[in-house]
């Protein structure tokens, strides 16, 4: 049963998520076309793609601007466009835009995107299906009776956030009863200092709980399989750094209640496509949702790598009205598998973004082994987004076995020309609480505090062998053949 | 149950499979040490070990050395020697040496060597133990009449073989009785002409069999599992090209016959390690053994991307004293693994050797692709070793999904300064009977003939699109926004 099939698809995106659409599209013998700003002409995913158009002017709104990336689908004859994450691929409008002009957009439907775009109703839908929600208001709270009622309704320690800011402005804490009213009077008088007004909602408060979020795929028929959870507690400002699959100390009982409510969720609201509905799981193991991803994910392929199928490849299927080739029996996931995101940034500099050339690239191989970057030698990364300039991807039959491949990866990794953060990363892989799975979104900030930043170094030390190599070529040379290093 | 722990390995070899075993080493916390030859001071693996020693004079007679690698071993403080494959890997008289000298030798024991080593012996050993052999002679014959009886007996075609020769000289096929006594005059002839003895042996001759192997991994307290099949019949002059796991027409029964005709020699010989069982399997499904490879093999990676486990590990492990990890009901193999051997070798004139600089390197990546490679930017392979700088692992869960990512990675493939036979591969890839799975012993002879070998470019276009996106780039120069390749 296939409804049309694509045989050309547009990228409306950058990167490597446009290098990994193309790989997809090459394997289904579909043409991909990439759309690129002026700042990425040398982006090797342009060259790999077969055609490509460029977008003059603003580098970011060249991605953004959909009326002209539509119009370009169309003058190229594309039947279809995939948005990757990031820029358009949350756009309702957009994937509607598409449908009216005769494209398909290779994604869930604009309804969908709408609902889970908007944080209230999604929590509400998905409360309706049966989803657990974090205790805490709907609705903004504008006097201190109520709220103080509220927050002894949902249990201390709770968190009282301000209902029109952000970046932490308008923010408390507040552990215990006795503290709450200082503590809503301070967060008020904030929110109005900071926002023009004082309203806020008030949630129950995790400490340090885990991100754990199932990846789910589904036709357009009603035939809806989960492929696993993944870890993504690893995260600097709520910026996720590592990703797991799966998650390294989950339980068995919190696991299958998660495929269950995912799943039943997703039928019942008629999902199609890929999409990730995300949770925090308490230390009691309680589970609470946060929001749902309508799009593929960065930490796809941690997925595929376990369960061997190819998300992106089974997108354009469901999208061009292919059944689901696989029903959820026949799904073996396989061992364990851990992404690194590579970021152009300082690790020792508060992690500035650190664009720029680099000099040399060799990355890592052998088993167990997946990269995904548009990274290579004198690839000059351009200042205009965001630091992620690949991905590394590990997988062994077991933790312990991942964990040391992921070692041995990172230590194999060079990039040298801009700094990165490949030396965090090897610090993490041989932190005790990483190695033994215990990992929470606390994880990172409180390493932060202990990891020595400045002695943060290549673990493999490379400088120094090349100048044993050296001593040892020097050697040969003088007849010293007893040289050792 | 461990009887020695493994801290430093020597690894007797070179090349890729020197930086194989680094990984494996790396990945168990066990410190690497290589031995290197003086051409090859500038080889990866030399900088990825963690000591490195030089032998000078011969190169080749460097990785052969085995006293003064034993010698260096033991100043080095290693308590193992890995000998990879090749070189000293199935020296009997080498393994031997290390166990006198206090050195775990990470392979089979010496006398399982030597007899897998003799090949008279061997299919004597493995007749005993219930493999079935290609019928014929197990003793030169010198008359006619003997020959004649022999011939019959084994039904026709057969073929007659000089005993004391080889290349090609003193062989005949004969396809009928009423053949036979021309034929064996003139291989008789031609073998008393080029070897001074007209002795033959004769055997059944089999046209286009498949070459199917299988992986046997044991232990030393007589666990043996086995991790499927590879089929390596594409071959070029009995050289090994391409090899995938599983065969990918290997019909159940015959497969299952395999599994239960190796495990069961193996367990009968006692054997300890990994090893590999070749045979040939004919039109009509009947087995045959060909030999036994009492070492890691080449095409070991498409075991492991099926199996999940990693071979070289288990081979150390094992040679530690550990009990397997696995049974053979706790192995789950997965979708199917194509190996592409990458060499430096020119196709367009009949494969001579290419050695020389790699001026540009780009490896393939994405979900499903593995490289193990001792090729970059700026290698100089040299010329005293056999071709192969490198392999390209695609898996992928069905046939037709690895046959396509195959095409894809391939694609993506870029080596400059040095011809390869990257170009044969995407020929390969793309004929129609590879892609049905119609490959035999004699797929790559008979399609070397088709293939229009001068013809032979880069699918993927690479230079071709360089001037588009150079156009490109002249064009937003230019400010004409339209360009379109």
């Amino acid at each position: 049963m296939k409804t049309k099939k694509i045989s050309k698809v547009l990228i409306a995106n950058r990167g490597e998520i446009a290098l990994r659409i193309i790989r997809a599209c090459k394997e289904l013998g579909i043409k991909s076309v990439v759309v690129f700003s002026e700042v990425d002409v040398n982006g090797v995913w342009v060259r790999k793609a077969d055609e490509c158009y460029p977008i003059m002017g603003d580098p970011i709104a060249a991605y953004l601007d959909y009326e002209r990336i539509i119009s370009l689908a169309k003058k190229a004859d594309c039947d279809a466009i995939h948005p990757g994450y990031g820029f358009l691929s949350e756009s309702a409008e957009f994937a509607q835009a598409c449908i009216d002009n005769g494209i398909i957009f290779i994604g869930p439907k604009p309804e969908h995107i709408a609902l889970f775009g908007d944080k209230m109703a999604s929590k509400v839908a998905m409360r309706e299906v049966g989803v657990p929600m974090l205790p805490g208001t709907d609705e903004p709270i504008d006097n201190i009776e109520d709220a103080e009622k509220i927050a002894i309704d949902i249990g201390f320690p709770i968190i009282i956030k301000a209902a029109f800011g952000g970046g932490g402005r308008g923010m408390r804490i507040v552990e215990k009863a006795e503290d709450f009213k200082e503590m809503y009077e301070s967060a008020t008088n904030e929110a109005l200092r900071f926002f023009s007004r004082g309203e806020v909602f008030i949630e129950k408060y995790l400490k340090n709980p885990r991100h754990i979020e199932i990846q789910i795929v589904a036709d357009k028929y009603g035939n809806i399989v989960h492929l696993g959870d993944r870890d993504c507690s690893i995260q600097r400002r709520h910026q996720k750094v590592i990703e797991i699959a799966p998650s390294p100390l989950l339980n068995h009982e919190t696991r299958r209640e998660l495929y269950r409510i995912s799943k039943k969720a997703m039928y019942r609201l008629g999902y199609e496509s890929v999409g990730t509905i995300e949770y925090l799981v308490d230390q009691d193991d309680n589970i609470y949702f946060i929001e749902m991803n309508t799009r593929v994910q960065v930490e796809h392929p941690v997925t595929e790598a376990i369960s061997g199928i190819d998300l992106i490849q089974r997108m354009i299927q469901i999208a061009e009205g292919d059944q689901l080739k696989f029903m959820q029996e026949e799904i073996h996931l396989r061992g364990y598998a851990i992404e690194f995101r590579i970021n152009a940034e300082n690790p020792k500099l508060g992690f500035v973004p650190s664009p720029g050339l680099i000099t040399n690239y060799l990355a890592p191989g052998g088993p167990g082994v997946r990269l995904d970057s548009m990274a290579y030698t004198n690839y000059q990364i351009p200042s205009n987004y965001d630091s992620m300039i690949g991905k590394l991807i590990v997988t062994a039959l077991t933790w312990e076995d991942a964990v040391r491949k992921a070692a041995r990866a990172l230590d194999e990794f060079l990039i040298e020309g801009v700094p990165t953060n490949i030396p965090l990363h090897r610090q993490i892989v041989r932190d005790q609480d990483f190695i033994d799975g215990k990992i929470d979104t606390g994880y990172l900030d409180t390493k932060l505090q202990h990891f020595n930043l400045d002695a943060i170094h290549n673990m493999d030390d490379e400088e120094a062998k090349m100048q044993h190599i050296t001593a040892v070529i020097e050697a040969i040379n003088k007849n010293n053949l007893n040289v050792r290093h």
